[in-house]
């Protein structure tokens, strides 16, 4: 047994190898095209320039960050340092730097590549859709293949080098660490930008989306990029090591550690890998084509590669069992199903949509009202299929035995994560073809290429809202399993310390509804203090956009450039500042509840945490959703078109949107998982020295 | 023993006589003063009669209802009639009945001193504040006194004649179907009137709020008066019953059903219903005193009286524990404490009012996101509220013995409805004083009667925010007294079944947890369909003023009177289509999920429901609040004052949070008690036929 893991071992590495290599082919491919528009060059360099601005102050404010928080392990984790075990401690620091690391290289590489293809896109629609789609699609596609190749790296070394998976869940830590100043700090950048830019831009001074003349349009693009291209990344990444970290502690806690569970993690990570980079090779789409069902289908093919794969796998390899294989399937089938039920809820060809368009022309409060509604109600399917696929996968694997149950759970999560190289790929094309339609529009492309870079740019808004409602999906399962992951992390710390381990957390216990109840309330806090931050903001640069339309002369007129620079330099500043204190919250909290009620209280917390914070991501992405797409609805002429008075409600409503979709709802994945994790990392302490 | 049990049975009828001849002596009291003003006279009597319409329709419907579910009961609750004890079934649905009776009753004569005291207070108003304050708060005591009067009624008598305390389940189902119809029914009226007439007249036709030519002016009076009245009432007397009827179950459950505890719950009962009778007849305002603080005083009056009496009957019977007199005074004080700070984000003299009505000058996007983001941060203090004192009241009752635990929380929760007879008599206080200042508006009483008014009126916005923050709270305990009643139930049934007993719900079970995901979107789900439903309502209201005003000559001038009755019709008839919908799919909901998990999922599912349940009860009624405040606070003069751009951005706030904080927030503490009740009636069937 011992060597069919060395085997996987071996097999993770060149799978990453072969993902690297295609990475740097699909780069170099992006990178032969030139650029001819001078114009596009310019502006293409200005976004890349502020996108690199805002990645080396996140880094730069990150690295301090994980410095300190790497000292607090070295000395608390796995456990004081006074109690001996250095060597676990050293290694679960640089597990934690390993892990913050390897994110950001995913995530830098994944700007450049993004912020390359965006104009040489913009310049391909001139000729064809064909072309056009395909630089997007494969420069995004660099960011998914690098993001789930350092992820199965970082893992693989990490359990190869210390053969420890406590260790892993530091390695997981530091990924959330960068994830959560990556997305939430992102987050209120993208948002920051876009809301200031439309504010000022399409309502008081009606210029279009993309004027030039807007000082916000720079960073707006910028915004894009960093929120989504990298946001995203860093959040995917962070849910798939999770869920691998996850299922590899639950693993070696089942029956002393039956390598043949280990194993099969790794097999499916690398197949599922694998599955990405053969679905990344064969997507395109025909001359006169349709983007949107290009994007989808590669997501098929994909999905149902890893099916066949993993189904071989589990035939050739002895040891490795059906039911577990039948987890991890309806894992993947229920992400798909979740991700169908959202787009029902956000697409503008379906009802809902439609209704909220509709309410828009009785005036804003009805356009908020409704969105808010379906928002709510949009929720039900998903929280079903979480709760199904739980169900199925924990009965599926109960027979195995002991304990066997929740690794089945584990395995649906990382059977939903399997395809996440082809999601992010998919994701990441939505930034880029969005860039390049503004940039179609700044370099005066014409209209048959700014209607063509619309086409790409609406399917990149599609397929997103599929993909959201994925990695939601996703990091509820995975959450699920970092619940198991902290009972096997505390029942060790009990056994350790000669006390009695625990069965479960019971409802009925008062330590544990205490937790449940804080729990729940923190993902609600932890987004009002983003959306807050976002608005404070935002108006810091609407003021900025006020004072140079004021003192800048021939700005108006477009005689004279803006200063792009300084609205940039508010965005990055202000996002770094407001999402510090948020995420200090939830650990804090996290913190202050293990202390008082010790492990049954953070049981109940993580509970709470997780339930309500997955109800308001799922309210959160997909109202926000629901009122940008109604907005393009009536801007597309339905309700009196652009201009009427359901046209302005349908803005107020995609601009309430904005911070829900793109800065709290997606956020609110991260707040979990870093939550789990500081709860699993810190459970020896809880044991220890809590008052309860 | 027995014998102090039926000394206690004595003094709940004794004291229930006290409350009534105190109410009949207040009804007087208030009828003696007769009306001058004819406009006046004939307003308010177009405002009963529109009041009596909704409540005879509502009884009506609510009728049929109740009659299809006593048939329900006699067949199947407590168990199945072939099974036998067809006397309990008898009882049960004759417990049913009464339940649906009393609560309608308090509830119809609530509403007619409401409407009888309205017209006086505003021509007092004319006189002296401090006559007027004292007619709102008299009128408005009639209905807590009632309210609190019947529910002790009712369950003194339902167990002095049947001894059993599941029939009790039985009486309280009967209270919340009541207050399902006439809270969330209701709640759907008062907004549809008041979002329609606000958007027709003030933002259309520029016409103040009480103006006479508006055709939905009277449904928006009689809204007042059937939803913050009659609704409020029909809630707080289902949480009373409910919190009363779970420490019964359990006192029953305990060691053999020590009759102490049982007297012991009929003792605070009783003594909370006397310290309000007391709080009531001693308040009053100084002749330019201040309305808010003499309504807050007499608060905390009843409080202490409350805590005095109690800790006396504590120290003279015995068997008497002061242990779970502390733990229902912590409630008490709990709650105490959640008033007080939902005060704080809903004051307009604090910042939090302020802010949000400084971000709407930015525009009414920044007035939706920093009010939803406040609101979500409101929730926080309540949760811990609620957690602490759970958490305190079972610590301090678990020493006596088995089981005692949970009798605390559910004593704890008994604590906190004690003074439920002075919060019901402050919140329908808030109705009256709205319509005497529309009746002084309509009857033209001059600007310094109507500066009164306004005064008294503003002193009912602030309390209201502070008892429905009482009254969430109350909610949140008494639910979590319904679950632990639920487990006693369920346990009864396994061991009439001869089946193993079950020690609590494990969160870590995929059954319970498959619960726990459901429950908690029922509440989003819930909510989302009685905002859709005011959405749809107001919009065919809208469409009927519209038509009035195109087709009624000379209505724009004032010459022509509108047809109010029309309006009031659209309220009605929508209102309760709209609601039955809502209220089905949380109890089909329920037994789905218990005819397929079993017990063990639906207490999952009851943990869900109230967790997200008063997570999003508390933020929605907060963030309504604040955004009723915020606009007052603007209309006062601040960020421009009235018309300013901030103004109308705050008038679109309010219109959002109307039914947020009027129709589904306070109606998600009913869709709570409802589900619960579904399951703790229904257990002994889930035990028998559940799937899993």
């Amino acid at each position: 047994m011992e060597d069919n893991l060395s085997l996987f071992y071996g097999l993770s590495f060149l799978t990453v190898a072969i993902a690297f290599a295609f990475a740097v082919y699909l780069y170099l491919w992006v990178r032969r095209e030139k650029i001819q528009n001078r114009r596009i060059e310019e502006i293409a360099g200005l976004i890349k320039e502020g996108a690199d601005t805002f990645i080396r102050r996140e880094y730069k404010i990150l690295a301090s960050f994980a410095a300190v928080v790497a000292v607090i392990i070295l000395i608390l984790l796995p456990q004081p340092i006074w109690k001996g075990g250095i060597i676990s401690n050293i290694s679960m620091a640089l597990a934690y730097i390993a892990g913050t690391v390897l994110s950001a290289i995913a995530g830098k590489i994944g700007i450049l590549v993004a912020t390359l293809s965006n104009g040489r896109t913009a310049e391909s629609a001139d000729k064809s859709l064909r072309e056009a789609f395909l630089l997007g699609f494969r420069g995004g596609a660099v960011m998914g293949l690098l993001v789930v190749g350092c992820s199965l790296l970082g893992v693989t070394a990490v359990l190869m080098l210390t053969g420890d998976t406590t260790i892993l869940l530091g390695f997981s830590f530091g990924a959330s660490s960068l994830a959560l100043f990556a997305k939430a700090g992102g987050g209120i950048f993208t948002k920051t930008a876009d809301v200031a830019a439309d504010l000022t831009g399409k309502v008081e001074l009606g210029i279009p989306e993309d004027d030039p003349r807007n000082p916000a349009v720079i960073a707006d693009n910028v915004g894009d990029n960093v929120g989504d291209v990298a946001g995203m990344g860093a959040d995917l990444f962070d849910s798939n090591v999770a869920a691998a970290a996850s299922a590899l502690v639950i693993a070696q806690s089942l029956s002393g550690g039956d390598l043949n569970n280990i194993s099969m993690v790794f097999c499916y990570s690398l197949l599922g890998l694998l599955s990405s980079v053969i679905g990344i090779a064969t997507a395109r789409v025909g001359k006169n084509g349709n983007p949107t069902r290009a994007l989808n289908s590669s997501t098929y093919v994909t999905t149902a590669i890893f099916l066949v794969l993993t189904a071989i796998a589990t035939a050739v390899f002895e040891g490795f069992s059906w039911r577990i294989w039948g987890a991890s399937s309806v894992g993947l089938l229920v992400g798909v199903i979740i991700g169908i039920t959202t787009d029902y809820f956000t697409d503008d060809t379906k009802p809902i949509v439609q209704k909220v368009a509709h309410a828009s022309a009785s005036g804003p409060a009805f356009t908020i009202l409704s969105g808010t509604a379906y928002g709510f109600i949009s929720a039900l399917p998903a929280m079903i299929g979480i709760a199904v696929s739980a169900l199925v996968a924990y009965k599926l694997c109960q027979p195995i035995g002991d304990g066997y149950a929740i690794f089945g759970i584990s395995m649906a999560a990382v059977g939903m994560l399997s395809i996440v190289g082809m999601i992010i790929s998919n994701d990441a094309y939505g930034p880029i073809v969005d860039n390049a339609r503004g940039l179609a529009e700044m370099g005066g492309l014409g209209e048959e290429t700014i209607r063509i870079a619309d086409e790409l740019d609406s399917a990149g808004n599609t397929v997103k809202a599929v993909t959201k409602g994925f990695s939601i999906g996703a990091a509820g399962l995975t959450v699920i399993s970092l619940l198991g992951a902290f009972m096997s992390e505390v029942n060790a710390a009990l056994e350790s310390a000669g006390r009695p381990l625990i069965e479960g957390f019971d409802i009925m216990s008062p330590t544990v509804f205490f937790g449940i109840m804080i729990g729940a309330a923190v993902p609600a806090v932890f987004s009002a203090m983003l959306i807050l931050g976002v608005d404070r903001n935002a108006e810091r640069m609407v003021a900025e956009i006020h004072r140079q339309f004021n003192t800048i002369e021939g700005l108006r007129e477009g005689r004279v450039k803006p200063d792009y620079g300084r609205c940039i330099d508010i965005a990055a500043s202000g996002a770094l500042r407001e999402l510090i204190p948020a995420g200090l919250m939830a650990i804090l909290m996290t913190l202050a509840v293990g202390f008082i009620g010790g492990p049954e209280s953070i049981g109940g917390f993580l509970l709470g945490n997780i339930v309500s914070g997955l109800l308001l991501a799922l309210f959160m992405s997909n109202s926000g959703g629901l009122w940008d797409n109604s907005k393009k609805y009536v801007e597309a002429g339905a309700e009196g078109g652009k201009g009427s008075e359901a046209h302005k409600a349908a803005v107020i409503g995609d601009t309430v949107g904005d911070p829900y979709k793109d800065t709290a709802g997606p956020s609110i994945n991260t707040q979990i998982t870093v939550v789990s994790l500081v709860s699993s990392l810190s459970a020896a302490l809880f044991v220890a020295f809590s008052i309860f």
